[in-house]
Protein backbone atom coordinates (compact mmCIF):
# COMPACT_ATOMS: atom_id res chain seq x y z
CA UNK A 1 0.00 0.00 0.00
CA UNK A 2 0.82 3.63 -0.45
CA UNK A 3 2.98 4.71 2.82
CA UNK A 4 0.47 6.71 4.90
CA UNK A 5 0.40 10.54 4.46
CA UNK A 6 0.39 13.05 7.57
CA UNK A 7 -0.70 16.48 7.35
CA UNK A 8 0.07 19.22 10.41
CA UNK A 9 -2.68 21.49 11.25
CA UNK A 10 -3.69 24.44 14.19
CA UNK A 11 -6.66 24.11 16.12
CA UNK A 12 -8.81 27.30 15.43
CA UNK A 13 -12.03 28.80 17.65
CA UNK A 14 -13.84 27.53 14.45
CA UNK A 15 -12.87 24.24 15.66
CA UNK A 16 -13.64 24.19 19.61
CA UNK A 17 -16.92 23.77 21.68
CA UNK A 18 -18.37 25.71 24.99
CA UNK A 19 -16.34 22.44 26.65
CA UNK A 20 -12.90 24.39 25.38
CA UNK A 21 -11.87 21.36 23.53
CA UNK A 22 -12.28 20.47 20.03
CA UNK A 23 -15.63 19.17 18.81
CA UNK A 24 -15.79 15.60 18.31
CA UNK A 25 -17.44 15.55 14.52
CA UNK A 26 -14.75 18.22 13.80
CA UNK A 27 -12.21 15.38 13.73
CA UNK A 28 -13.90 13.56 10.90
CA UNK A 29 -13.26 16.78 9.10
CA UNK A 30 -9.78 16.95 9.86
CA UNK A 31 -9.40 13.33 8.78
CA UNK A 32 -10.94 13.88 5.92
CA UNK A 33 -8.62 16.73 4.81
CA UNK A 34 -5.88 14.25 5.30
CA UNK A 35 -7.53 11.76 2.48
CA UNK A 36 -7.82 14.40 0.47
CA UNK A 37 -4.15 15.14 0.57
CA UNK A 38 -3.19 11.63 0.54
CA UNK A 39 -5.13 11.10 -3.13
CA UNK A 40 -3.80 14.80 -3.99
CA UNK A 41 0.12 13.39 -3.47
CA UNK A 42 -1.05 10.52 -5.45
CA UNK A 43 -2.24 12.48 -8.25
CA UNK A 44 -6.18 12.16 -7.35
CA UNK A 45 -7.81 15.49 -7.22
CA UNK A 46 -11.25 14.49 -5.94
CA UNK A 47 -13.40 17.09 -8.03
CA UNK A 48 -11.85 16.13 -11.13
CA UNK A 49 -12.36 12.95 -10.73
CA UNK A 50 -16.22 13.23 -10.09
CA UNK A 51 -16.25 15.29 -13.10
CA UNK A 52 -14.29 12.84 -15.34
CA UNK A 53 -15.09 9.48 -13.96
CA UNK A 54 -18.66 9.98 -12.57
CA UNK A 55 -17.48 8.63 -9.46
CA UNK A 56 -17.88 10.08 -5.86
CA UNK A 57 -16.27 8.79 -2.79
CA UNK A 58 -18.94 9.12 0.06
CA UNK A 59 -18.09 7.55 3.82
CA UNK A 60 -19.82 3.92 3.75
CA UNK A 61 -19.16 3.41 7.59
CA UNK A 62 -16.35 4.70 10.30
CA UNK A 63 -15.30 3.61 13.88
CA UNK A 64 -13.69 6.13 16.31
CA UNK A 65 -12.36 6.93 19.87
CA UNK A 66 -11.42 9.75 21.11
CA UNK A 67 -8.09 9.07 23.82
CA UNK A 68 -7.42 12.90 24.49
CA UNK A 69 -9.08 16.42 23.37
CA UNK A 70 -7.03 18.72 21.26
CA UNK A 71 -7.25 22.56 22.58
CA UNK A 72 -6.91 25.93 21.11
CA UNK A 73 -4.17 26.87 19.00
CA UNK A 74 -2.46 23.25 19.17
CA UNK A 75 -0.42 21.67 16.26
CA UNK A 76 -1.74 18.84 15.60
CA UNK A 77 -1.00 16.02 13.11
CA UNK A 78 -3.61 14.05 10.86
CA UNK A 79 -2.91 10.92 8.84
CA UNK A 80 -4.19 8.59 6.63
CA UNK A 81 -3.02 5.36 5.42
CA UNK A 82 -4.54 2.73 3.38
CA UNK A 83 -5.73 -0.51 5.48
CA UNK A 84 -7.36 -2.24 2.91
CA UNK A 85 -9.04 -2.17 -1.04
CA UNK A 86 -11.73 -3.68 -2.61
CA UNK A 87 -13.96 -3.68 -5.65
CA UNK A 88 -16.08 -0.19 -4.78
CA UNK A 89 -14.53 0.43 -1.30
CA UNK A 90 -11.36 1.34 0.49
CA UNK A 91 -11.07 1.24 4.20
CA UNK A 92 -8.54 4.17 5.48
CA UNK A 93 -6.54 3.72 9.16
CA UNK A 94 -6.51 7.66 10.21
CA UNK A 95 -4.59 8.78 13.69
CA UNK A 96 -4.69 12.16 15.24
CA UNK A 97 -1.88 13.20 17.24
CA UNK A 98 -0.16 15.96 19.46
CA UNK A 99 3.55 15.58 19.10
CA UNK A 100 3.80 11.82 20.07
CA UNK A 101 0.71 11.64 21.90
CA UNK A 102 -2.37 10.14 20.25
CA UNK A 103 -5.51 11.75 20.73
CA UNK A 104 -8.16 10.16 17.98
CA UNK A 105 -7.90 6.81 16.31
CA UNK A 106 -10.43 5.53 13.54
CA UNK A 107 -11.10 3.24 10.89
CA UNK A 108 -12.89 5.06 8.07
CA UNK A 109 -14.78 2.82 4.99
CA UNK A 110 -15.43 5.12 1.86
CA UNK A 111 -17.31 3.65 -0.67
CA UNK A 112 -16.47 4.67 -4.53
CA UNK A 113 -20.61 5.49 -6.12
CA UNK A 114 -22.13 6.23 -9.31
CA UNK A 115 -22.38 10.43 -9.59
CA UNK A 116 -25.73 10.34 -10.81
CA UNK A 117 -27.34 7.16 -9.52
CA UNK A 118 -25.30 6.66 -6.04
CA UNK A 119 -24.83 3.21 -6.69
CA UNK A 120 -21.37 1.23 -6.28
CA UNK A 121 -19.13 1.88 -8.69
CA UNK A 122 -16.13 -0.14 -9.62
CA UNK A 123 -12.32 1.49 -8.40
CA UNK A 124 -10.56 2.46 -11.31
CA UNK A 125 -7.49 0.22 -11.86
CA UNK A 126 -5.03 3.33 -12.05
CA UNK A 127 -6.62 4.60 -8.37
CA UNK A 128 -5.75 0.77 -7.56
CA UNK A 129 -2.28 0.70 -8.69
CA UNK A 130 -1.56 4.52 -7.50
CA UNK A 131 -2.86 3.37 -3.91
CA UNK A 132 -1.05 -0.09 -3.68
CA UNK A 133 2.55 0.10 -5.89
CA UNK A 134 3.81 -2.97 -4.62
CA UNK B 1 -43.78 42.56 1.56
CA UNK B 2 -44.13 39.12 3.07
CA UNK B 3 -44.11 39.34 6.73
CA UNK B 4 -41.17 38.24 8.54
CA UNK B 5 -40.51 34.94 9.26
CA UNK B 6 -39.22 33.90 12.40
CA UNK B 7 -37.54 30.31 13.75
CA UNK B 8 -36.90 28.70 17.09
CA UNK B 9 -33.64 26.77 17.46
CA UNK B 10 -31.90 25.93 20.33
CA UNK B 11 -27.78 26.16 20.66
CA UNK B 12 -25.43 23.52 20.90
CA UNK B 13 -22.33 22.14 21.59
CA UNK B 14 -22.07 22.38 17.82
CA UNK B 15 -22.77 25.87 17.73
CA UNK B 16 -20.50 27.26 20.52
CA UNK B 17 -16.51 27.60 20.71
CA UNK B 18 -13.97 27.73 23.07
CA UNK B 19 -14.72 31.44 24.28
CA UNK B 20 -18.18 29.59 25.71
CA UNK B 21 -20.72 31.42 23.11
CA UNK B 22 -22.07 30.40 19.85
CA UNK B 23 -19.25 31.18 16.91
CA UNK B 24 -19.53 34.42 14.98
CA UNK B 25 -19.57 32.33 11.52
CA UNK B 26 -22.30 30.36 13.25
CA UNK B 27 -25.01 32.86 13.22
CA UNK B 28 -25.03 33.15 9.54
CA UNK B 29 -26.18 29.14 9.07
CA UNK B 30 -29.02 30.35 11.97
CA UNK B 31 -29.76 32.98 9.39
CA UNK B 32 -29.68 30.61 6.20
CA UNK B 33 -32.09 28.40 8.24
CA UNK B 34 -34.64 31.54 8.81
CA UNK B 35 -34.68 32.42 5.23
CA UNK B 36 -34.78 28.86 4.07
CA UNK B 37 -37.89 28.49 6.00
CA UNK B 38 -39.41 31.67 4.79
CA UNK B 39 -39.12 30.50 1.46
CA UNK B 40 -40.63 27.00 2.00
CA UNK B 41 -43.29 28.90 4.10
CA UNK B 42 -44.08 30.31 0.83
CA UNK B 43 -43.98 27.23 -1.38
CA UNK B 44 -40.77 27.70 -2.44
CA UNK B 45 -38.39 24.58 -2.09
CA UNK B 46 -35.30 25.42 -2.88
CA UNK B 47 -33.46 22.65 -3.61
CA UNK B 48 -36.57 21.87 -6.64
CA UNK B 49 -36.23 25.39 -7.85
CA UNK B 50 -32.62 25.30 -8.24
CA UNK B 51 -33.65 21.96 -10.51
CA UNK B 52 -36.62 23.11 -12.23
CA UNK B 53 -35.85 26.79 -12.81
CA UNK B 54 -31.83 26.44 -12.51
CA UNK B 55 -31.26 28.57 -10.81
CA UNK B 56 -29.23 29.08 -7.19
CA UNK B 57 -29.85 31.75 -4.43
CA UNK B 58 -26.03 33.07 -3.57
CA UNK B 59 -24.75 35.24 -1.16
CA UNK B 60 -23.42 38.17 -2.56
CA UNK B 61 -23.06 40.62 0.52
CA UNK B 62 -23.99 40.84 3.91
CA UNK B 63 -23.18 43.10 7.15
CA UNK B 64 -23.64 42.25 10.44
CA UNK B 65 -23.51 43.57 14.36
CA UNK B 66 -23.30 41.32 16.98
CA UNK B 67 -24.33 42.87 20.58
CA UNK B 68 -24.51 40.34 22.57
CA UNK B 69 -23.81 36.03 22.66
CA UNK B 70 -25.66 33.67 22.67
CA UNK B 71 -24.39 30.80 25.06
CA UNK B 72 -25.08 26.57 25.00
CA UNK B 73 -28.75 25.57 25.42
CA UNK B 74 -30.01 28.82 25.23
CA UNK B 75 -33.42 28.91 22.88
CA UNK B 76 -32.98 31.72 20.39
CA UNK B 77 -34.83 33.14 17.46
CA UNK B 78 -33.70 33.96 14.54
CA UNK B 79 -36.15 36.39 11.89
CA UNK B 80 -35.56 36.79 8.31
CA UNK B 81 -37.61 39.71 6.27
CA UNK B 82 -37.26 40.68 2.73
CA UNK B 83 -36.08 44.51 2.81
CA UNK B 84 -36.09 45.20 -1.10
CA UNK B 85 -36.31 43.65 -4.12
CA UNK B 86 -34.32 43.80 -7.52
CA UNK B 87 -33.97 42.35 -11.02
CA UNK B 88 -32.13 39.52 -9.97
CA UNK B 89 -31.43 39.68 -5.99
CA UNK B 90 -33.12 40.35 -2.87
CA UNK B 91 -32.32 42.09 0.29
CA UNK B 92 -33.34 39.79 3.70
CA UNK B 93 -33.47 42.21 7.19
CA UNK B 94 -32.11 39.06 9.71
CA UNK B 95 -32.39 39.40 13.84
CA UNK B 96 -31.30 36.58 16.35
CA UNK B 97 -33.00 37.15 19.86
CA UNK B 98 -33.41 35.60 23.08
CA UNK B 99 -36.27 36.71 24.35
CA UNK B 100 -36.55 40.59 23.76
CA UNK B 101 -32.83 40.89 23.69
CA UNK B 102 -31.34 41.84 20.46
CA UNK B 103 -28.15 39.44 20.08
CA UNK B 104 -27.20 39.82 16.39
CA UNK B 105 -28.55 42.10 13.17
CA UNK B 106 -27.65 41.88 9.72
CA UNK B 107 -28.42 42.60 6.68
CA UNK B 108 -28.11 39.83 3.74
CA UNK B 109 -28.14 40.15 0.01
CA UNK B 110 -28.57 37.00 -2.39
CA UNK B 111 -27.61 37.29 -5.83
CA UNK B 112 -30.05 34.73 -8.08
CA UNK B 113 -27.47 33.19 -10.55
CA UNK B 114 -28.03 30.54 -13.31
CA UNK B 115 -26.64 27.46 -11.99
CA UNK B 116 -24.39 26.48 -14.77
CA UNK B 117 -22.69 29.73 -15.65
CA UNK B 118 -22.88 31.34 -12.11
CA UNK B 119 -24.20 34.49 -13.84
CA UNK B 120 -27.18 36.97 -12.76
CA UNK B 121 -30.93 35.53 -13.29
CA UNK B 122 -34.24 37.38 -13.39
CA UNK B 123 -36.14 36.85 -10.68
CA UNK B 124 -39.20 34.49 -11.93
CA UNK B 125 -42.26 36.94 -11.59
CA UNK B 126 -44.06 33.95 -9.80
CA UNK B 127 -41.91 34.31 -7.02
CA UNK B 128 -41.90 38.03 -7.27
CA UNK B 129 -45.36 37.64 -6.21
CA UNK B 130 -44.91 35.50 -3.76
CA UNK B 131 -42.32 37.79 -1.67
CA UNK B 132 -44.64 40.60 -2.19
CA UNK B 133 -48.16 40.28 -2.52
CA UNK B 134 -49.37 43.62 -1.99
CA UNK C 1 -34.90 2.78 30.47
CA UNK C 2 -35.84 6.47 29.32
CA UNK C 3 -37.84 5.73 25.98
CA UNK C 4 -36.15 6.88 22.66
CA UNK C 5 -36.22 10.47 21.73
CA UNK C 6 -36.69 11.52 18.64
CA UNK C 7 -36.66 15.25 16.76
CA UNK C 8 -37.13 16.67 13.47
CA UNK C 9 -34.67 18.56 11.18
CA UNK C 10 -34.58 19.94 8.34
CA UNK C 11 -31.83 19.62 5.88
CA UNK C 12 -29.76 23.42 4.83
CA UNK C 13 -27.12 23.90 2.91
CA UNK C 14 -25.02 24.22 5.54
CA UNK C 15 -25.41 21.19 6.51
CA UNK C 16 -24.22 19.48 2.76
CA UNK C 17 -21.40 19.40 0.51
CA UNK C 18 -20.58 19.53 -2.88
CA UNK C 19 -21.41 15.62 -3.57
CA UNK C 20 -25.58 17.55 -3.21
CA UNK C 21 -26.08 15.35 0.19
CA UNK C 22 -24.91 15.64 3.82
CA UNK C 23 -21.38 15.96 4.63
CA UNK C 24 -20.80 12.69 6.81
CA UNK C 25 -19.69 14.47 9.57
CA UNK C 26 -22.37 16.81 10.12
CA UNK C 27 -24.95 13.45 11.30
CA UNK C 28 -22.51 13.65 14.13
CA UNK C 29 -24.15 17.33 14.95
CA UNK C 30 -27.46 16.31 14.13
CA UNK C 31 -27.08 13.39 16.67
CA UNK C 32 -25.47 15.62 19.23
CA UNK C 33 -28.94 17.83 18.93
CA UNK C 34 -31.28 14.49 19.59
CA UNK C 35 -29.16 13.81 22.47
CA UNK C 36 -29.67 17.53 23.79
CA UNK C 37 -33.13 17.21 23.82
CA UNK C 38 -33.38 13.97 25.32
CA UNK C 39 -31.38 15.41 28.46
CA UNK C 40 -33.62 18.41 27.93
CA UNK C 41 -36.44 16.77 28.15
CA UNK C 42 -35.35 14.66 31.32
CA UNK C 43 -34.68 18.00 32.88
CA UNK C 44 -30.97 18.17 32.20
CA UNK C 45 -29.78 20.59 31.00
CA UNK C 46 -26.17 20.44 30.06
CA UNK C 47 -24.72 24.19 29.84
CA UNK C 48 -26.44 24.31 33.87
CA UNK C 49 -25.06 20.77 34.78
CA UNK C 50 -21.53 21.32 33.18
CA UNK C 51 -21.65 24.57 35.77
CA UNK C 52 -23.07 23.17 38.51
CA UNK C 53 -22.15 19.48 39.01
CA UNK C 54 -18.56 20.53 37.17
CA UNK C 55 -19.30 17.24 34.44
CA UNK C 56 -18.60 17.35 30.94
CA UNK C 57 -20.48 14.66 28.91
CA UNK C 58 -17.78 13.94 25.74
CA UNK C 59 -17.47 11.66 23.39
CA UNK C 60 -15.56 8.76 23.64
CA UNK C 61 -15.93 6.02 20.92
CA UNK C 62 -18.41 5.95 17.73
CA UNK C 63 -19.23 3.78 14.88
CA UNK C 64 -21.64 4.57 12.19
CA UNK C 65 -22.62 3.51 8.96
CA UNK C 66 -24.05 5.55 6.59
CA UNK C 67 -26.90 3.83 4.11
CA UNK C 68 -28.47 6.34 2.24
CA UNK C 69 -28.00 9.95 2.19
CA UNK C 70 -30.44 12.73 2.96
CA UNK C 71 -30.09 15.71 0.65
CA UNK C 72 -31.06 19.61 0.45
CA UNK C 73 -34.41 20.66 1.95
CA UNK C 74 -35.50 17.32 3.17
CA UNK C 75 -37.30 16.60 6.76
CA UNK C 76 -35.09 13.99 8.50
CA UNK C 77 -36.04 11.94 12.12
CA UNK C 78 -33.47 11.57 14.31
CA UNK C 79 -33.47 9.60 17.44
CA UNK C 80 -31.52 8.85 20.67
CA UNK C 81 -31.91 5.77 23.00
CA UNK C 82 -29.77 5.32 25.85
CA UNK C 83 -28.45 2.15 25.43
CA UNK C 84 -26.30 0.76 28.17
CA UNK C 85 -24.98 3.09 31.59
CA UNK C 86 -21.89 2.31 33.33
CA UNK C 87 -20.38 4.05 36.41
CA UNK C 88 -18.74 7.07 34.31
CA UNK C 89 -20.25 6.43 30.60
CA UNK C 90 -23.68 6.61 28.97
CA UNK C 91 -24.15 4.60 25.13
CA UNK C 92 -26.59 5.41 23.01
CA UNK C 93 -28.30 3.76 19.96
CA UNK C 94 -29.45 6.61 17.57
CA UNK C 95 -30.69 6.42 14.27
CA UNK C 96 -31.20 9.60 11.42
CA UNK C 97 -34.48 8.82 9.40
CA UNK C 98 -36.49 9.94 6.20
CA UNK C 99 -39.75 8.58 6.49
CA UNK C 100 -39.13 4.98 7.52
CA UNK C 101 -35.91 4.59 5.16
CA UNK C 102 -32.72 4.05 7.64
CA UNK C 103 -30.31 6.41 6.31
CA UNK C 104 -27.86 6.15 8.95
CA UNK C 105 -26.69 4.36 12.56
CA UNK C 106 -24.63 4.88 15.70
CA UNK C 107 -23.61 3.74 18.38
CA UNK C 108 -21.42 6.72 20.31
CA UNK C 109 -20.28 6.57 23.95
CA UNK C 110 -20.25 9.51 26.56
CA UNK C 111 -17.98 9.60 28.85
CA UNK C 112 -18.70 11.72 31.96
CA UNK C 113 -15.42 13.71 33.05
CA UNK C 114 -14.30 16.41 35.39
CA UNK C 115 -14.34 19.77 33.79
CA UNK C 116 -11.25 20.73 35.11
CA UNK C 117 -9.26 17.25 35.49
CA UNK C 118 -10.90 16.05 32.20
CA UNK C 119 -10.80 12.89 33.82
CA UNK C 120 -13.12 10.01 34.30
CA UNK C 121 -16.47 11.29 37.06
CA UNK C 122 -18.83 8.90 38.48
CA UNK C 123 -23.12 9.33 37.24
CA UNK C 124 -24.84 11.44 39.56
CA UNK C 125 -27.58 9.35 40.48
CA UNK C 126 -30.11 11.50 40.04
CA UNK C 127 -29.32 11.19 36.09
CA UNK C 128 -28.96 7.48 36.77
CA UNK C 129 -32.77 7.54 38.16
CA UNK C 130 -33.92 9.87 35.18
CA UNK C 131 -32.43 7.36 32.51
CA UNK C 132 -33.68 4.45 33.85
CA UNK C 133 -36.51 5.05 35.71
CA UNK C 134 -37.49 1.75 35.61
CA UNK D 1 0.95 48.70 10.92
CA UNK D 2 2.12 45.30 10.99
CA UNK D 3 2.55 43.66 7.62
CA UNK D 4 -0.70 41.81 5.55
CA UNK D 5 -0.17 37.99 6.58
CA UNK D 6 -1.70 35.59 4.50
CA UNK D 7 -2.13 31.94 4.34
CA UNK D 8 -3.19 29.56 1.75
CA UNK D 9 -5.59 26.64 2.21
CA UNK D 10 -7.65 23.96 0.25
CA UNK D 11 -11.18 23.61 0.16
CA UNK D 12 -12.58 20.14 1.04
CA UNK D 13 -15.90 18.67 0.96
CA UNK D 14 -16.28 20.27 4.27
CA UNK D 15 -16.27 23.69 3.38
CA UNK D 16 -18.27 23.29 0.32
CA UNK D 17 -22.34 22.92 0.03
CA UNK D 18 -24.39 21.50 -2.31
CA UNK D 19 -24.45 24.53 -4.41
CA UNK D 20 -20.86 23.06 -5.62
CA UNK D 21 -18.57 25.62 -3.62
CA UNK D 22 -17.79 27.15 -0.57
CA UNK D 23 -21.03 27.63 1.76
CA UNK D 24 -20.74 31.70 2.56
CA UNK D 25 -20.43 31.17 6.14
CA UNK D 26 -17.62 29.38 6.16
CA UNK D 27 -15.07 32.42 4.48
CA UNK D 28 -15.56 33.75 8.01
CA UNK D 29 -13.69 30.36 9.20
CA UNK D 30 -11.28 31.06 6.91
CA UNK D 31 -10.64 34.52 7.81
CA UNK D 32 -10.27 33.50 11.21
CA UNK D 33 -7.74 31.15 10.51
CA UNK D 34 -5.73 34.18 8.72
CA UNK D 35 -6.27 36.22 11.52
CA UNK D 36 -4.97 33.43 14.36
CA UNK D 37 -1.44 33.52 12.08
CA UNK D 38 -1.32 36.77 11.85
CA UNK D 39 -1.35 37.37 15.76
CA UNK D 40 0.48 33.78 16.43
CA UNK D 41 3.31 34.72 14.04
CA UNK D 42 3.40 38.10 16.13
CA UNK D 43 4.01 36.24 19.04
CA UNK D 44 0.45 35.78 20.38
CA UNK D 45 -0.99 33.27 20.85
CA UNK D 46 -5.00 33.75 22.04
CA UNK D 47 -5.66 30.78 23.93
CA UNK D 48 -2.97 31.59 26.11
CA UNK D 49 -3.69 35.47 25.64
CA UNK D 50 -7.05 34.15 27.25
CA UNK D 51 -5.48 32.97 30.13
CA UNK D 52 -2.80 35.05 31.15
CA UNK D 53 -4.90 38.65 30.69
CA UNK D 54 -8.37 37.37 30.37
CA UNK D 55 -9.12 38.84 27.43
CA UNK D 56 -11.05 37.39 24.29
CA UNK D 57 -11.23 38.63 21.23
CA UNK D 58 -15.16 39.05 19.83
CA UNK D 59 -16.27 39.64 16.61
CA UNK D 60 -18.18 42.73 16.57
CA UNK D 61 -19.14 43.60 13.41
CA UNK D 62 -18.26 42.98 9.84
CA UNK D 63 -19.38 43.45 6.52
CA UNK D 64 -18.27 41.13 3.25
CA UNK D 65 -18.96 41.27 -0.09
CA UNK D 66 -18.68 38.07 -2.44
CA UNK D 67 -17.44 38.05 -6.03
CA UNK D 68 -16.69 34.72 -6.96
CA UNK D 69 -17.06 31.15 -5.41
CA UNK D 70 -14.28 28.83 -4.69
CA UNK D 71 -14.66 25.42 -5.37
CA UNK D 72 -13.67 21.94 -4.46
CA UNK D 73 -10.17 21.30 -4.31
CA UNK D 74 -8.89 24.48 -4.93
CA UNK D 75 -6.08 26.46 -3.66
CA UNK D 76 -6.93 29.35 -2.07
CA UNK D 77 -5.20 32.31 -0.10
CA UNK D 78 -6.45 34.67 2.76
CA UNK D 79 -5.16 37.84 3.82
CA UNK D 80 -5.99 39.50 7.18
CA UNK D 81 -4.23 43.26 7.71
CA UNK D 82 -5.13 45.41 10.46
CA UNK D 83 -6.94 48.59 8.96
CA UNK D 84 -7.21 50.25 12.32
CA UNK D 85 -6.60 49.86 16.32
CA UNK D 86 -8.71 51.47 18.88
CA UNK D 87 -8.85 51.47 22.54
CA UNK D 88 -10.56 48.59 22.69
CA UNK D 89 -10.99 47.25 18.93
CA UNK D 90 -9.19 45.86 16.01
CA UNK D 91 -10.44 46.39 12.82
CA UNK D 92 -8.71 43.97 10.04
CA UNK D 93 -9.52 44.15 6.21
CA UNK D 94 -9.57 40.72 4.78
CA UNK D 95 -9.04 38.85 1.07
CA UNK D 96 -9.58 35.52 -0.24
CA UNK D 97 -8.29 34.97 -3.62
CA UNK D 98 -7.53 32.39 -6.37
CA UNK D 99 -4.19 33.56 -7.57
CA UNK D 100 -4.56 37.09 -8.64
CA UNK D 101 -8.81 37.12 -8.61
CA UNK D 102 -10.46 38.16 -5.72
CA UNK D 103 -13.31 36.35 -4.21
CA UNK D 104 -14.37 37.80 -1.26
CA UNK D 105 -13.46 40.90 0.58
CA UNK D 106 -14.51 41.87 4.40
CA UNK D 107 -14.12 43.84 7.10
CA UNK D 108 -14.24 42.61 10.42
CA UNK D 109 -13.92 44.30 13.19
CA UNK D 110 -12.85 42.64 17.07
CA UNK D 111 -13.97 43.81 20.23
CA UNK D 112 -11.12 42.98 23.10
CA UNK D 113 -13.51 41.86 25.95
CA UNK D 114 -13.11 41.03 29.63
CA UNK D 115 -13.08 37.11 29.75
CA UNK D 116 -15.68 36.71 32.53
CA UNK D 117 -17.58 39.81 32.04
CA UNK D 118 -17.94 40.05 28.75
CA UNK D 119 -17.85 43.66 29.17
CA UNK D 120 -14.89 45.68 26.73
CA UNK D 121 -11.57 45.61 27.59
CA UNK D 122 -8.18 47.75 27.06
CA UNK D 123 -6.00 46.48 24.36
CA UNK D 124 -2.22 46.30 26.42
CA UNK D 125 0.52 48.33 25.39
CA UNK D 126 2.45 45.56 24.21
CA UNK D 127 -0.51 43.86 21.57
CA UNK D 128 -0.63 47.64 20.80
CA UNK D 129 2.76 48.17 19.41
CA UNK D 130 3.34 44.59 17.90
CA UNK D 131 0.86 45.51 15.67
CA UNK D 132 1.98 48.97 14.86
CA UNK D 133 5.17 48.52 14.96
CA UNK D 134 6.23 52.10 13.45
Amino acid sequence: MASPHTIQLRVYYQDTDAGGVVFHGQYFAFMERARTEMLNALGYDLARFAESQGILFMVHSLAATFHAPARLNEIISVSAEVARMRRASLEFRQRVERGRELLVEAEVTLALVDRVRLKPARMPQELRNALDPS
